[in-house]
């Protein structure tokens, strides 16, 4: 297209964005507006996708980070022919695909669900990385950004990423409009306070007037032919362009514009210009390619082995059979063992440093490019990419997040270190498996499961050593649990899950010489929990004692009380859980001082067993 | 001191660091060595601060970001007479305030809990706001931090917060000792790597070396005659610097040294250099001056009202009561009303633009001081911050959390803006309050209460606007609820909180002409839980539903079965939530959509009374 088409264009994006945000009635059509000429230029000369085939392995990666633009997105797919006219005025409708922001659950040409700012260059970081490192079918990722959500530090943790892998398979693309939500950034329209910050993390930067599509072609071709760098492109841009009465005008965030047709008068009407992206290159999916046999690790029964060890074993060998297996860790891969599969997959590993955001981020880009990844820090620390999280879940994103040194049992490190809200948090999101295996053989077996799964799957892992109480055949489907101890006479059931499980075997073994028999559920799915195999406890024991090496709120006491919220009648249960902030202390004080340990656990169980006698 | 008597302290420091983790038998010395010449110069001659009077307005702040080498910290304070030998050898044990990462609820000394790594820089923007803009009584604010942190985008998101500020008292020194936890970290000793990003933010830089006392001494000085930037002090270290066998080695992260007993005498000996701290300068307290008479904002039952409006008002009319109030805001103060408060007290208001971890660290910070913030922003986008907040509660900080948006109710925007996760994670927060009010007059007194209360509170705000349904002068303790409805005749209870308890009343109200009688509760003390109120209604009534605008998981039925957890017996009960991945439409439609309108409460309740008549 020539400059005059290129104007036209970027015209037709702000029309059909004023447009759409008309008819929903609400949405930001000033800042799609701001942004039309840089999609204008992007769709209509450097993209190359094939929006027939969205999973194609050679198609560029497109992120809107700024994901309220989402007119802008979906006018770009309009003239692109992915979507039509009528489907364009269903934005923001109930049913519609056109959603307020963009998930990929609903269209199959979003990348990753964008509306919490801060987040698409991490996951583009993530998308570049899978490119660079694996694919290598010569596809490049865009991510545009708006200026206000360079105030995320995510987004200078992403930075420190990418130039340091040297991303020159990643551009970004700065929406400086000068104007947030509720009145003007930091920084205006000072382009090169941020050249400055991009640079310093060893970024190309180019300025440019974003409105200028000839001057935004050179700088797209610039950032295409820079090698060795990620490159960042700091457009000058006016919210609201086009229309006299709104550009660059302070309180006209987020709302459609007040003089809907004027305003599409003023922009020279509606057109109809369709855009011929260009295809991207012949590419075969390399992860689909190698499949083999493995096995998993096994142990013997009786064995002391931490279920982290077991873990990193399990993933290690996972990683032998199933060659779209990734890993990656947050600097701490020698506790977490993640740095197993390091070293027998180095080419498909990803250290991430301390960096916690960048590790979800970038797990949840390698997943959208098809690859299965495994992130691992300690549980405590994924609380840092709660958001990440949340927003890999409306992505519907297939990731694996592999927390360890959960809980008190970590002994002397104190409560920074303790995971103690990661059940909860996890469990909160939508879609989400969670699981925490007791064993060494449960972990294996239960590594190899979640691969399969669909969603953000939680593996919870403890530091310590602890018995192996499983043989290594034995089998733990997803949504099940273990009856470890039953009779006929059982008066109580005990439920525990990781570390307590062996506290709990230990309690009932100490009941039962006082004659009161005990049954034992290891519920290593926390989320499905298993309803049958509680209720049945419940029926047949009248009592429960539930035990987690997390606080009270949101974990294995409340997945069990889940087995009863159907409007059946419930057990008399007692929780026991982690209810003081711990200080430092040896792991057994630690489950003594938090009452999770074998006598604590023997003591309710008693109290509440005389108690349903009493009553 | 001289420059002996300085590398002297520095040498003791690290001896005693070497004799704590010999002690406990663990803990970080390596990374305390690296760090000790600084120490040793900031405490002997830059540092203000009277160890007997920790709340000493003119104290200066010191924020160990670091907490790892907690061995140096705790050798410093005995080095200033703070604690004996025989307590620093009781570090990491039972009992002890010594604890493996230093939190201010054990040590009177400790600004901020810290070991989550990357919240030290943030939490010193905090308290160097409070010196800048409110105190006034010229305190310095230092922070020591690791070079691994600064892989964390928090860190920048405070470097950039801290910058555009103009925060020339605050100096960030940073202890590049090449190594992290697992091996070399990304920059190594290349201090112009880090000094090249905290300039590109507006900082400061003097590069030093870390181990030359004089040299670093000079650098101090400098940082404190700086005016109108941070500065930032890159300083070249060695890890465990003083023993051979160790330093600047990597696999001796977080360990005990090998010989302990030789590194002690290589280093020279244990010593007994007492350091005379520097007094801070007289000062007194700004903010426990002014205190009036104010009245909340009140408003006429029947009226529409928004409680996000509520709280805005509220808190502006608390914060001219109390001159201690002080608000925050994540650049959406239009949107969670948070700008009635700055439109009346500019001088308190903190606008922390699009950057929710710098929103809660300064909110953490300025508590320190004692003050009393308000953090809001989207409930959704608090999950940006919650090992900020995990770690607020590990510190015991008295902070005010408002969430607005939360819900489908927010109709169009779609799942990433909506908070679903939220009542979730802060419940597990250990210690922490969760408030949800329904109506205006509700949310006032909500907003005036949590001013009192001890640790993390949180405020749960609703876009949409809602009939007042409390007169002004209904009061409403927290770990109270209201039962709206009631009769003798009662056979179901709907327990609801915020929007759904406009829709739980309508549905009682359906449910009344077909001859049920059905209680309601106001659930806005979501924990605590009344759970008296909640007991006596499963007893008088025999079912129950809970209804939320909330995932199904640690939300409000979490909450209400809390109640049935000391081993009674459970009502039959039925969970209504949001169990589907909402997309965009009204609000109404929404509601329907999650089955947590008036309708489906109403169905769900009679089809449980009528099970319940069955069985």
């Amino acid at each position: 297209m020539n400059t005059g088409e290129l104007t036209d264009l970027g015209q037709q994006l702000r029309v059909d964005s004023v447009r759409a945000a008309a008819a929903a009635g609400s949405g930001h059509p000033t800042s799609s507006m701001s942004a039309a000429d840089l999609m204008a230029v992007l769709l209509a000369h450097h993209l190359r996708y094939d929006f027939d085939r969205p999973a194609h392995p050679g198609n560029d990666g497109f992120v809107l980070s700024k994901g309220h633009a989402s007119p802008l997105l979906y006018s770009a797919y309009k003239a692109a022919g992915a979507i039509d006219d009528e489907e364009l005025l269903t934005f923001r409708k109930l049913g519609s695909r056109l959603e307020g922001h963009p998930t990929p659950q609903r269209l199959p040409w979003v990348e990753t669900a964008t509306g919490s700012l801060g987040q698409g260059l991490p996951v583009g970081v993530g998308i570049a990385l899978a490119g660079k490192r694996l694919d290598r079918t010569g596809y490049r990722t865009w991510v545009l950004c708006g200026d206000s959500e360079l105030a995320e530090g995510s987004v200078w943790e992403a930075a420190e990423h990418a130039g340091y892998e040297h991303l020159d398979n990643l551009t970004v693309i700065v929406d400086v409009n000068r104007l947030g939500q509720r009145g003007p950034t930091r920084h205006g329209h000072d382009l090169d306070a941020y050249a400055r910050r991009f640079q310093a993390f060893d970024w190309h930067t180019i300025e440019v007037d974003g409105h200028d599509v000839d001057a935004v072609d050179r700088a797209y071709g610039e950032a295409a032919s820079t090698k060795g760098q990620p490159t960042a492109i700091l457009a000058r841009t006016l919210k609201g362009k086009g229309v006299e009465g709104v550009q660059d005008r302070e309180g006209l965030h987020g709302k459609p514009l007040p003089e809907a047709e004027e305003a599409i008068t003023e922009l020279g009407g509606p057109r109809d210009i369709r855009v011929q992206v260009q295809e991207p290159p012949a590419a075969r999916m390399l992860h689909s390619v190698h499949t083999g046999n493995f096995e998993l690790p096994k142990w013997d029964k009786g064995k002391e082995v931490a279920t982290r060890n077991a873990f990193g074993e399990a993933l290690a060998a996972l990683g032998s059979g199933r060659g779209d297996i990734v890993a990656l860790d947050g600097e701490v891969g020698d506790s977490t063992r993640a740095e197993f599969f390091a070293k027998e997959h180095p080419d498909r590993y990803f250290e991430c440093y301390i960096a916690e955001q960048q590790l979800v981020a970038s797990a949840v880009g390698l997943a959208s490019r098809g690859w299965v990844p495994y992130a691992a820090t300690f549980a405590a620390f994924l609380t840092r990419a709660y958001d990440f999280i949340r927003m890999a879940s409306v992505s519907g994103s297939g990731i694996n997040l592999v927390g360890s040194h959960a809980g008190v049992a970590i002994g002397q490190d104190g409560p920074s270190q303790m995971g103690l809200e990661d059940l909860a948090m996890m469990r909160a999101v939508h879609g989400s498996t969670v699981l925490y295996p007791c064993d060494a053989n449960q972990t294996a077996r239960l590594v190899g499961a979640m691969a399969g799964l669909e969603g953000v799957r939680y593996l919870r892992t403890s530091r310590g050593e602890s018995p192996v109480i499983y043989a290594p055949e034995e089998e733990f489907p997803v949504g099940g649990s273990k009856v470890l101890r039953s009779s006929g006479e059982d008066r109580l059931t005990l439920v525990a899950a990781g570390v307590t499980v062996h506290e709990a075997l230990a309690a009932a073994e100490a009941l039962e010489q006082e004659g009161i028999a005990v049954r034992v559920i290891d519920l290593y799915s926390v989320k499905p929990v298993d309803r049958a195999t509680l209720r049945r406890a419940a029926e047949e024991t009248g009592c429960l004692v539930t035990v987690e090496d997390h606080h009270p709120e949101g974990g294995i006491g409340d997945a069990v009380l889940d087995a009863f919220t159907d409007g059946r009648p419930v057990p008399r249960l007692v929780r026991l859980g982690v209810r003081s902030m711990p200080g430092s202390a040896s792991p057994e004080e630690q489950l003594r001082a938090s009452g999770i340990d074998a006598e604590s656990i023997a003591a309710a169980g008693r109290l509440l067993v005389e108690e349903a006698v009493v009553r």
